[in-house]
C-alpha cells in the first residue's frame, strides 16, 4: 500500500489502545484524543494544508490551490504561520473528513478511516496532478460519539449551528466536568463557504458484504434518539428486608430492558440499553436508583415515537407494581436524514465497476448533522466483513480501505473540478 | 443524654457524610474511615484504655482493672505508651464492639452504634463504680461490610483465623488495588484470651418494632452468600446491529435479576442484585460484558444452595437463548450461625421489664464470624423504626439508643463480674 497511507495507520495504531481488549479508548479532550488532534495538525503541516480551527476544537485542513500555498516547498519545514493562517476564501469549498474520538473500547476504523482516507485522497489527487477548481478541506469534528458529554456529533452540531453554545456549555460528563471546562467555546463559523460535505465511514453493518461491494453510497440515516430512564426506589439492606417490603428499581429496570428488546425485535427496529449506573451499587444493598440509557433507532420518525412511547408505558406499568418511580428524559433526538439524492446519484453512477450501491444506515454521523443544516452532503461506506462496530471486532480489509481512498479521490475530483 | 454519649455522636456525625443524600461513605482504608479509627484511638486514650491493634487495622481498647491503669489519672494527658501497651493479660476477656466502615451511602448506626454504645457502657459501669473481674475490651473490626474488597467481615475473619492472610492478601477493590497494598498484613493474635464476644447492632428489620421492644437478643444468623455472575456477549453498534444478530449479555442479566427476585419471593428467602458493572457501558454500544453480584440469604443452608442453583440454571438457560455465556463464582458463602443459646438466655432473662425478645437475623456480622470460630458470642439489637438499613433512612431513637447502652452495660456486668 502507498507509503503515506501505511505510515498514517502505523501512527494511529497504538494511540489509546487497550492492551487487554485491543479496543480503543479515545474519549474527547483526553490525552489519546488530543494526541490524535496533534497528529492531524502535523499531517496538515507536512502537506502544506492551511489549518482552520474553532474554539470547540474542530479542525479543517484546507487544500486551496488559489491560496498560494505550494505544498512541495512547505512540506519539508512549514512555517508555523501556515498552520494557523486564516482568511483564505473557502467559498465553494468541498469538505471531506470524519472524527478521531471513539466509543469506550471501540474499533480502529469508526472515524479514523474517514480522516486517513481524506488525507490519502488529497495525496492521490496531487500525485495524479489534479488541480481542483474549488478548495478541498479535510475535517475532524470533536465528540462525534457522544461518549463523554452524552450528545452525539457535538462538534459538528456547534460548527453547523445545529446547537447553540448556550445549550451545549453546561453538558456534563460522568465525572461532573462541564463541557465548557474542556473547550474554549463554540459556535458556527468554521464551515463558512463550505458548499458540500462528503464523509467516508466504515460500514457498521453487513449490507455491503451481502451485496459483494467494497464501497457504497448512503441514501439516508434512520431517526434515532437517546433517552435517560431514571428509576427510583428505596435503598435497603439486601439481607434483612423481606422481598415484599422492597421498593427495588433494579426490577423495574430489568423488565424495561427486556421489554425494549422485544418491542424492537417485533417491529424490526433497534432498541438498546447499553449503559447503566446503579446507586449505591453495593452487593448487599437494594439500590435506591438505577439510571439507564435507551438508544432507539427506527425506520421512520413515527415508528421511533411509537417505540419509545410503548417502552415508557411498559416501564411505568411495571413501576406501579414495584412501587418505584420512573422518569424518562429525551437527551437527544435526531430526525431522519435523507441525503441529497441528486448528489448521491452523481457520486454513485458511471464507474468502471458499474454503479456503487446506495444504502441506508441506522448510525448517526456528522454528515447527518450537516445535511440537516442544509449543506448538500453525501456519505461513502467501506465494507466491514464482521459487520460489527463500536467493538474491537470492527474491521475492514486493506484492499477495501484502498478502494475507499480511490473512491473518495474520484468523488472529490467529480465534485471539486 | 449523657455528655460523652452526645459528644461521641457529634464527633461522628459529619465524617464521610454526603451533603446530597445524607448517607455515609466510609469505605475501608479511605480518609473518612481512617479518621474514625483515629477518633477511636483518641477515645481509648481519653479513657485510659490500653489499645491493641493488629496489622490489618483491627483495634481493641482494653479496660483491664488488673493492668494497673488508673483511668482518672490518665484521662487528662495519657502518655503515648499507654495507647500501644502490649502484653497485658486478656485471659478471660469479654469483648464488645462493632465496626466503623459503612456501605456506599449507608446509615449512621450500622456499626458505629455498637462502638459508641460499648464505650458508653464502659463509662456507665465506671460511673456506677463497677469493677469487673475480667478485662473488658471494646473492638473495632475493619471492612465489615465487604463494600471495598468484596468479602464481608474481612477484619474479623483475619483476626479470628476464619481466613488466612495468603487467601486474603490478593483481594482487589473496584480500582484494582490489592488488599495487601492498604494493610500491613493480617492474621490471628488480637483475640488471644478473649472468652466471650457481645456485639450491639441496630436492627436491620422491623422485628422489634412489631414486638414493641427497644432491645432484643440474637438467636441466629441465616446462611448467606455473595455470587458473581459474569455474563459475556459481543460488543456491537447499538444502531446498526439488527436485534436478531446481537449477542447481548444485558438481556441475560435482566432476566436473571427478575428470576432471582421471583424465586426468593416465592420461597420466603432473600435474593438481591444490587451491584452491576457493564462493559463498555456506552449508550450506543451493545455491551460485551455485564458483571452482577447476587446477594442471597436463606433460612437454611439447603435452601440457600437450592436458591442459587435455581437462579444459576435459569441464567444458563436464558444465556443459551441469547447466545451469551454465564459463569457464576461464589465469592463468599457463610454457613448458618446459631449463637450460644445458654449465653443468649443468660443475657435475655430476668430484667425489670421482663425478658428481652430473642430473634433471628438475615444480616451477617462480625459476631457471626467469631461464633463460627468457637468464641461464645451474643448480639444485642436496638429497635429501628423504619426497619431500613444500608440507607440514609436507617434510624434509631435516642431513648432506644440509651436503652441499648444500659442493656449492654448490664450484659457486661453479668458476664464480666
Amino acid at each position: 500500500m502507498p507509503d503515506d497511507f501505511e505510515r498514517m495507520w502505523s501512527d494511529l495504531a497504538p494511540v489509546g489502545r487497550s492492551a487487554t481488549s485491543g479496543g480503543y479508548f479515545r474519549q474527547p479532550f483526553t490525552a489519546p484524543e488530543r494526541e490524535l488532534a496533534d497528529w492531524f495538525r502535523e499531517q496538515a503541516r507536512a502537506r502544506g494544508l492551511a489549518l482552520d480551527s474553532d474554539a470547540t476544537g474542530n479542525l479543517v485542513a484546507w487544500w486551496d490551490p488559489d491560496g498560494g500555498i505550494v505544498p512541495d516547498v512547505l512540506a519539508v519545514d512549514p512555517p508555523d504561520s501556515v498552520s494557523q493562517r486564516q482568511g483564505l476564501s473557502r467559498t465553494g469549498g468541498v469538505l471531506t473528513g470524519s472524527h478521531l474520538d471513539s466509543v469506550l473500547d471501540g474499533g480502529a476504523y469508526d472515524g479514523p478511516l474517514g480522516v486517513v482516507s481524506a488525507l490519502a485522497a488529497v495525496d492521490e489527487l496531487r500525485e495524479r496532478g489534479v488541480v481542483p477548481a474549488r478548495p478541498i478541506g479535510v475535517s475532524v469534528f470533536v465528540e462525534e460519539e457522544g461518549s463523554r458529554f452524552g450528545l452525539a456529533c457535538l462538534g459538528s452540531r456547534l460548527a453547523s449551528g445545529a446547537i447553540e453554545w448556550e445549550k451545549a456549555r453546561g453538558l456534563r460528563d460522568r465525572d461532573g466536568v462541564a463541557f465548557e471546562e474542556v473547550v474554549e467555546g463554540g459556535g458556527p463559523g468554521l464551515l463558512d463557504g463550505v458548499e458540500m460535505f462528503v464523509e467516508l465511514h466504515v460500514e457498521q453493518g453487513r449490507d455491503l458484504v451481502d451485496r459483494g461491494a467494497a464501497v457504497g453510497v448512503a441514501s439516508e440515516i434512520w431517526p434515532h434518539g437517546r433517552y435517560r430512564f431514571d428509576f427510583r426506589g428505596e435503598a435497603n439492606h439486601a439481607g434483612t428486608t423481606r422481598m415484599e417490603d422492597r421498593v427495588d428499581p433494579m426490577l423495574t429496570y430489568a423488565m424495561t430492558a427486556l421489554a425494549a428488546n422485544k418491542q424492537a425485535r417485533l417491529a424490526g427496529e433497534r432498541a438498546t440499553f447499553g449503559r447503566v449506573e446503579v446507586t449505591p451499587n453495593g452487593t448487599n444493598a437494594v439500590p435506591s436508583q438505577v439510571l439507564a440509557w435507551l438508544d432507539a433507532r427506527c425506520s421512520s420518525e413515527a415508528a421511533l415515537g411509537e417505540l419509545v412511547e410503548t417502552v415508557t408505558r411498559q416501564a411505568t406499568e411495571r413501576a406501579e407494581r414495584d412501587g418505584t418511580a420512573v422518569e424518562v428524559t429525551a437527551e437527544s433526538v435526531s430526525d431522519a436524514v435523507t441525503f441529497d439524492p441528486a448528489l448521491a446519484a452523481r457520486i454513485a453512477a458511471d464507474h468502471e465497476s458499474g454503479d456503487w450501491p446506495v444504502i441506508p444506515t441506522a448510525a448517526g454521523h456528522d454528515a447527518g448533522i450537516l445535511a440537516a443544516q442544509g449543506i448538500p452532503t453525501a456519505m461513502l461506506f467501506v465494507r466491514n466483513p464482521t459487520g460489527v462496530s463500536h467493538s474491537p471486532a470492527e474491521t475492514a480489509s486493506i484492499p477495501d480501505c484502498l478502494a475507499g481512498v480511490h473512491a473518495l479521490a474520484e468523488t472529490l475530483e467529480r465534485l471539486a473540478t
